[in-house]
């Protein structure tokens, strides 16, 4: 009987993930050169299917498999891969059958308006036509807690979505050391007299050679491009379509030679973790990252902490030469480390370098929490967000589409996912601390390209658990710690002290 | 009631063909670049969603709208689009849900071994390997065809399948036509002295500026690249995804100028039928070309009756020059078009020239008729296609690789779909004919580039129906006549006569 059901629910599952792949194609598709015209048509195509996916996993065949199998006596019978296929699936049924059908289709049309609204108000500059949208957009979200249930704070409700088990409290410490000291170690960059060049990347780089480095750079990592591709999009993202089918896209800059190595590699790190999860996890539903959080950890390590790194550009800088002759003639290796690493305070984060980004996610995650938990108002977000970038980052927004509505995740109602930035930051720091223990060479590695051995200690360690165990699991088995914001401190202390000669 | 039965028979309809969409997608996605690796995984998802539109397209409740509605008494009171989706969708239904389920099931199961054995045996030329599998496989058809009831002969059941209401009778006529007037001018082109030089063409082409040409046609001819897009792909072809993305791809041959270009229009032409069909038959499933053969007169025309005439060429020999500078410096436009219509007799179907090609299709009508008319045995397959061979275009296959093993069709079981081929030729002549009568200035248009006024008399007079005439009601409708083949020997006989200087 119970056999039955299991045999039921893996059906099930194999059929939403199917559901999965059908609809990230037509996404991609749409993201990758999909005639504009079409586009209408498409999206009648993916509310149908997206549908028929949501009604699956909310459907009482697979509710009743679900409390079958969550039965004591026939979970304890279950294989440590079949409990977790479980555990994630039954959060997600109760998570969505815990909202009213009515409220939760509201919501849908309201978001959707909302998004569209807050495209116009940020062209506009114009808060006063988001601000009732997106007043009602957190007032469904507090009703949505409400059904989901408050788990220590509502925020923490939210912040479980993207970063299970993470709570306020914890960030609160994380993002509280952060500030302490990153908020001056910025102050002092900005005045310092030893800065980086960064002319020299801005010269003209034609888009097949920026391919052709970035292809060959990806390969260098150890991106499987028999069971990927790389394409071109307007905003750079990784998506996973099967396990021998993890796509990764960039842009071009013709005047920017950074912005499609960086955005590829941060891209090749999201799918060097898809593409070495255990062919075990096939067609449970795990073969995935493990959150959003250690997600970020493996884009950011192979964007930032290698391909920012000096051994690497030690490595590589010829390459990029023989690609570009001429181009950096009179540029030294050092010299291109330190201008690829330009750090300074900004208003844009997805322009932020790597050590203000977290400066502009505290904000954000100060402001959101404030908004669930202590009560600030909507109508009061714009001047909370100014004031706190005078702050934090010394600059000030000098109208909103530069300030509260440049980032399109709150219309959309996805409040608690900006921490997960800065926790792939902290993980990836704190990953790095045990490899560097465990592999005492790893800087040679890097110097002499022999990145090999690095994605093997990442996949072991990491990769193949898919989604197979929880983002704290993962971190105290590689640590031996729980969440420590210290590593990253003092990565970038070093770093950045280094590259702008602070003592 | 019969309102509502109206809107759940539209709601089904609309959800088949979203599903249709989702797995053009899918199937596009696969030929122009999916990741090898990826490909088993996505296979899944293919059945998957093939298996949901299949069960939709046979369910218990579309069966039911369609009862109703087939009704005199309501069917009368449908509008006109409204009767021929119930038309279509009923003879689909009936067709499918006359096959008992197992031998349905059976019959894919089958049909796929059967496919890859025969790549098997056709790289092995080794008929014996696939004779079991080609047996079974006319036995299950013939076991269809008693189960959907004998048209006519056995074989005309068939037919009905890709050319509805075209018969074995009409057949005989049109190729017996065919054959008398078209293998005495092969042998005495294959006579003649006159030959035009082809060398030209088979210089070094680069693919971007193969690329370049085959864009710059397509846009003349009035395809539109915003409701488009042109990729490359191994086999070209013309997918339509939905009324406002209709793609099309080509290959590029490094020696050979003519394969994309001549590709190009060809699927190009398939596409200007598809992106010209009233808007109005958005979502009923009409929205697609009346049958096989009627798609097939349209990319035969462009390809063919525009893209390989002297009076296209006159046009655009000049820009053809442009794009590749020194290439054809010595080469008058006169030898240009006569290169590009090279006629000889040949043992490969898909590389045959416009003339051969009908006698090519002629064999094979001939033997899938006596297959399942006349008892001709499987067994006697091979010989009886090299006496064909011999008899009509004077080569004989060395072995059955070049002979009866090179298409694929029948080890799908896809019998009845070759004459449509030569019906499009038929066709496209009929229309032509047609055309320049109430065109008179065809010519001069052509010659001028000025191709507006064709498209635009093909979507008034075919385009915008879609499927909502039949063949045969097109036909009359636009060249007041039935089927008649002396259209298309007429014009090849001027053409080719022509060309090789024969009296």
């Amino acid at each position: 009987m119970s056999q039955q059901k299991l045999a039921a629910f893996k059906e099930i599952v194999q059929k939403i993930n199917h559901y999965h792949e059908a609809l990230s194609v037509l996404f991609w598709d749409l993201r990758t050169g999909a005639p504009k015209k079409g586009v209408e048509g498409r999206s009648e195509v993916i509310g149908m299917l997206s549908t028929e996916q949501f009604n699956l996993s909310t459907s009482d065949q697979l509710g009743e498999c679900l409390d079958q199998l969550s039965e004591t006596s026939v979970f304890e019978g279950l294989s440590n891969v079949e409990q977790r296929m479980v555990t994630e699936y039954k959060k997600d049924y109760d998570r969505n059958k815990k909202i009213p059908v009515d409220l939760f289709k509201e919501n849908v049309i309201l978001t959707s308006q909302s998004e569209s609204v807050w495209e116009e108000a940020k062209e506009k500059s114009d808060f006063s036509l988001f601000q009732p949208y997106l007043e009602k957009v957190v007032q469904f979200k507090k009703q949505f807690i409400e059904y989901w249930g408050v788990k220590g704070t509502p925020y923490d409700t939210l912040l479980d979505i993207y970063e299970p088990d993470i709570t306020a409290k914890q960030l609160d410490q994380v993002f509280g050391s952060l500030r302490e000291k990153l908020v001056p170690l910025v102050a002092q960059i900005g005045e310092s007299s030893n800065k980086p060049n960064t002319s020299f990347l801005h010269q003209s780089f034609s888009e097949e050679k920026q391919r052709e480095f970035s292809l060959f750079i990806l390969e260098e990592i150890g991106y499987d491009l028999g069971a990927g591709r790389l394409d071109k999009a307007v905003h750079p993202f990784m998506i996973d379509l099967n396990l021998r089918d993890i796509r990764i896209t960039t842009n071009y800059y013709p005047n920017d030679i950074t912005f499609s190595l960086f955005s590829s590699l941060h891209e090749g790190g999201h799918a060097l973790y898809e593409q070495n999860i255990s062919p075990d996890l096939i067609g449970t539903g795990l073969c995935t990252g493990a959150s959003m959080g250690i997600h970020e950890s493996q884009s950011r390590f192979w964007e930032n902490m290698i391909g920012r790194s000096l051994p690497f550009w030690k490595r590589y800088y010829n390459h990029l030469n023989e690609v570009f002759p001429q181009a950096f003639s009179d540029v030294s290796v050092e010299d291109f480390y330190r201008g690829t690493n330009e750090a300074k305070p900004s208003l844009i984060r997805i322009e932020a370098d790597e050590l203000t980004y977290n400066l502009h996610v505290m904000i954000r995650y100060e402001l959101e929490k404030a908004l669930f938990n202590e009560d600030l108002k909507v109508a009061d977000l714009p001047q909370a967000w100014n004031e706190k970038y005078t702050e934090y980052l010394g600059v000030t927004p000098s109208h909103d589409g530069e300030g509260v509505l440049q980032d399109v995740h709150w219309s959309g109602g996805d409040f608690g996912y900006f921490p997960s930035y800065s926790l792939g930051n902290i993980y990836a720091a704190q990953f790095m601390n045990t490899i560097q223990k465990q592999l005492p060479d790893f800087d040679t590695y890097v110097e002499n390209g022999n990145l090999q051995p690095i994605k093997q200690w990442l996949t072991e360690n990491i990769y193949q658990y898919g989604k197979l165990l929880t983002p704290a699991e993962i971190l105290k088995q590689v640590t031996e710690e729980d969440i420590n914001p210290n590593y990253l401190i003092q990565y970038l202390e070093t770093k950045f002290k280094g590259i702008y000669g602070i003592n």
